[in-house]
């Protein structure tokens, strides 16, 4: 089969042929419709990950359908349109990750290939409303944002919530899925494209923060501050966020590109802020996803597809930052 | 009646003949047996609080008999031993407090005096285990304590909890209050002998945070990490509290006296830690917190008795820092 094969770190991805895998006990063979890249594929080519496995199959989200059977699952699987879930080994609802966690697609290998072979518990239904790019644009961005934004966060509808730099995977997602959910929410980028984009997909606003007291032009641009904050850069921004924030507001981050950020005390106790990290979620959190964006009939938005071929290409357009939304992989 | 009245900021308080007050509509008139000082009764004096209104009697804390009642209190009321509740406005079990929220004893004037007319929803009734100075040590710092470990940071029986500073009145009571919910509490102080009176209150062991490396002393000691960490500090200290909390740890604060902190977003989303601003509670977590104290038999520790005579020695004794537990006046 053909998959795009990371030889070693800061190399760059090529398409090869590879052994097709096997399914084993427990596991189910998909034939990958659709596949789409994250930042992490990116760091990683680029060295940027510590302890990384080549050569190894990169890869976190993918789409397809069941074509083969491991011994013990089911047949009622054959065929079956699944999306699988990025997330490996958080199958109880605890809060955090057990130290076994993994992520799909290093050191395991995961999407960007013909077939994957994967455990039964790693695939769920594909929502009936998503053609395979727009499912594949779903996993990992999903699931971090649903996570942040509910699990985290709380998010109550009617409440006000603000997305920074809206561009990112997982920020466009947070956007989509707190829209659904019924909050009035505004977005930061540094792009006014984007912020228009982020606005025809029904955010009431945004700012650039590339403008100086930007945080200023937003409070006045949203009339009042914001109960959820949702943020993966950090660093000396991060300060406006506990300006930005309603009382009892939560500030939820799930990355920090920019770095360490400073906080002043007496500004969080006195709003009774919280401050919460997060990553990724468990299965259950998975599955409540996906229902979600099953009954608000959500479409994650898709910026561009491209063929196995033209990885190397992809990774570079996904790495230049210009795309809004995921950079998906047509494949079968 | 004689009061102890600060007759502008910066001025030391005298102990003063002043008009006994009258309970109007709904108010009660209690009869002030003992009343504890707060460092937002030294701050106030010492200039340190914005919007200081005087002459004022301060005192947040205070527990006496129900002597004259206001019009419309019913007669049931009278030679009641009640507890005073400092937190004024915040009567909904909200997350957050009102605007028109005040704390006892400024603007409104305070328990430093023989006599005091409050509303009636500002009195509950006494742990009956406790004299009347132990439960004036009880109120301001037994709520903030309260609300920090229970409401916000959701402390669970058998957890390990870190009190930093347990000098401090509210880090005394959430060590106890810790400990009465059944953690495992470590502490640390600047002083060898507060942290030898945490362990005889049942504290596990704990740390002189003068000490270099004093966090991998800790850890070493604790044999571990800290489900909740509960400061009021702040400063280049806080970022170790990063390292010693565990998976899904809540660092939850309610005072910043050494000023702002850096924070690793990386450390806190891969731990999917949470940090927890939290003040004084509202009517709610007060009636709870005296019903624990009332089930766990707990005593609050009080440092010493002064007479209001003593006033302003007793408000030096405070600023000096050298007590461990809470300065009391007896009065009547």
């Amino acid at each position: 089969m053909k998959a795009l094969i990371l030889q070693a770190p800061k190399e760059a991805i090529s398409c090869q042929e590879t052994p097709q895998p096997i399914p084993t006990q427990g596991q189910v063979l998909v034939k990958i419709k659709a596949a789409a890249i994250n930042h992490r594929d990116v760091y990683i080519t680029q060295g940027l990950y510590p302890g990384v496995v080549t050569p190894i199959i990169l890869g976190s989200d993918g789409t397809g359908e069941i074509v083969g059977l491991g011994e013990g699952v089911d047949s009622s699987w054959l065929k079956e349109s699944v999306v699988l879930n990025p997330s490996i080994g958080w199958e109880t609802a605890t809060n955090v990750q057990p130290k076994t966690y993994e992520i799909l697609g290093m050191p395991k290998n995961g999407c960007f290939a013909e077939y994957i072979a994967v455990d039964l518990k790693q695939v769920h239904k594909t929502p009936k409303h998503l053609s395979s790019e727009q499912a594949a644009a779903l996993p990992l961005a999903g699931l971090t944002a649903y996570r942040a934004l509910f699990s985290r966060a709380q998010l109550q509808k009617n409440e006000r919530v603000l997305i920074s730099g809206v561009g990112g995977g997982v920020a466009l997602l947070a956007c989509q899925l707190a829209i659904a959910a019924g909050a009035d929410v505004y977005v930061t980028s540094g792009s006014e494209e984007k912020i228009n984009q982020a606005i025809a997909l029904g955010a009431k606003g945004g700012v650039n923060y590339k403008e100086e007291n930007w945080h200023k032009a937003l409070l006045k641009k949203a009339n009042g501050g914001f109960d959820v904050i949702v943020d993966s850069a950090g660093g000396d921004g991060f300060k406006y966020f506990l300006d930005l924030a309603n009382m009892g507001g939560r500030i939820v981050f799930y990355g920090g590109t920019r770095g360490s950020f400073k906080v002043n005390p007496q500004k969080v106790f006195w709003k009774q802020l919280s401050l919460l990290g997060s990553t990724m979620g468990n299965t259950k959190e998975f599955g409540q996803m996906l229902d979600f964006v099953d009954e608000t009939q959500l479409i994650p938005v898709v910026d561009s597809t491209w063929t196995l071929e033209e990885g190397a290409a992809a990774f570079d357009h996904m790495d230049q930052g210009k795309q809004f939304g995921k950079i998906v992989f047509k494949i079968n």
